[in-house]
């Protein structure tokens, strides 16, 4: 699983920045949240392509969150899509998404959905699900918290050896949950494969004021994207627009005890946001700006207590 | 005056080119032709400002070509826009505008006008005007061509001179269309003024197939900015699509006998157009590939006939 920052900036694109759109690579698809203008040309510019993109969540209808639809798209369109893209977000995504398509020539040759969610609405996907939870902004909005399912736990080659589990198929058949007759016995999966592993968790916050919802939402992720428009020296102003300062971002990361925090959404006030980054991490150490075309893997590794001692080990699947 | 091409792809964006956007800065004002997605990034790439912008003409609403107006609009308007902004283009325009200022939460602090035209009607400025030419692409789609006020004359420094004009206010108040009296003549503008200079003239083709009405409207112009999306190897692709190859345009600059041939809206297939720029400098030596970001100073310094001789010559104004 990784995350794709294609636009961090907020509320106007800059030179550094464009405006936001976070793209999360899981299995073979892709999610994207938020769509800021110029995102098609973001993912051009990145290793990870459109025609990938599964599902677009929306955090809300500002327009550096979801210009970038209308290209994207029509883009789809010309470069052949034929499978049907989800579009999610908050009360006015059907309206919107209906305008979008209805926006110049163009007829699109695959299926869009539109679906507005709500505070606590969950999408379940093949293999992990997106919970949406309403924010503090001054519009409606929805971040958003993408967990992984649980994995199952890692393959205990040492085990499987000392119950003379034969090398081959067995091994194969043991870690898709399935039982192997040695002889008269009956090896069953939970004599050799670890505990389940829980799944990643990433926590993307769309525009907001600090939010303790969110925290709780967030709680444990690996990884999460809060914003962080301003710094505190404009703790004021961000307050006054709905957003939050980078000390504000870090307090949300620490009350949630995430692993790691990216700050994104940053106002293009800050050509260098390294004081953005100074105040948080004095707060937050594990704190990142996150930056155009960069990708951040995302393991979970640091939390699996692992089973099997050393290279011997198999990983479980 | 100057053109700044801010986009000079077509159909998709690629890294090398955004999707199509020509500036002309007359005056202090811009007058936009397109306005692809990414237009208001690519402003702030070049030294013109989009708070400039005093009209934009749509050529056709294709994605490509208008999609970064609903972002430019917001940014205008998050940047403290006040002045009404004029948004001209063929049937289609008026729907179009009104539903790009209904998406999301936007209410516009500035008034936003949008105005259809069909072939050969005017939009007239302080100092110079714009002509719609009727194209011919696979939708409605418009051409314009902007042709400057003709200029007063160059004044003669050394008749005035001659004719005993005191160094001073008389100077300007002939340039200025003013009789000035010298003791008991009258000395009127004709007699140190130079013959009136015609205006600049710079044409922009839109998506079109090669148009005979197009070069007739184009006739003399200092720059033409006509579409190559294809080469000569792909003339019927292009036709088929409503494009011209880059033969084509340089056939049509050749029949319109413009100074300078600039292509654009090049397909991304083509990472280097070069091969594009060689067929089209075969049978137009004046052409150049119009490249993102670059700034063409628009003069008609060779079409003029200096009336005064050298050193001494001053500009009329």
């Amino acid at each position: 699983m990784r995350v794709i920052f294609l636009g961090t900036g907020g509320s106007l694109p800059s030179p550094q920045r464009n405006v936001t759109a976070v793209a999360v690579q899981a299995g073979p698809e892709i999610v994207l949240f938020d769509c800021g203008e110029g995102t098609q040309r973001q993912f051009m510019l990145s290793k990870a392509s459109f025609m990938k993109v599964n599902a677009v969540f929306i955090t809300h209808f500002h327009g550096d969150h979801f210009l970038g639809l209308p290209a994207l798209l029509q883009s789809l369109n010309f470069s052949g899509r034929k499978r049907v893209l989800h579009i999610y977000g908050p009360p006015g995504t059907i309206q919107t998404v209906e305008s979008i398509l209805n926006l110049g020539y163009f007829a699109p040759g695959f299926e869009v959905t539109a679906a507005e969610l709500e505070d606590g609405s969950v999408v379940e996907f093949a293999g992990y699900r997106v919970t949406a939870v309403a924010m503090d902004h001054t519009v409606p909005c929805l971040g958003y918290v993408l967990e992984e399912n649980a994995r199952p736990g890692r393959f205990n080659l040492r085990k499987a050896r000392a119950l003379g589990v034969p090398e081959g198929p067995a091994y194969r058949t043991l870690q898709q949950g399935g039982t192997v007759e040695i002889g008269s016995r009956s090896i069953t999966p939970e004599m050799v494969m670890g505990p389940k592993r829980r799944g990643r968790k990433i926590a993307v916050s769309g525009d907001t004021r600090p939010s303790s919802a969110f925290a709780r939402a967030a709680r444990g992720a690996d990884l999460l994207v809060h914003e962080a428009t301003l710094g505190s020296e404009l703790e004021e102003e961000a307050a006054l627009y709905g957003h939050t300062t980078a000390r504000g971002a870090a307090d949300i990361a620490l009350k949630a005890m995430v692993r790691t925090l990216y700050l994104y959404h940053i106002s293009p006030r800050y050509e260098d946001a390294g004081t953005l980054l100074r105040e948080a991490r004095e707060v937050f150490p594990e704190t990142y700006l996150a930056e155009d075309l960069v990708e951040v893997s995302v393991t979970n590794d640091v939390d699996t207590e692992p089973d099997g001692s050393g290279p011997d080990e198999e990983e479980g699947r």
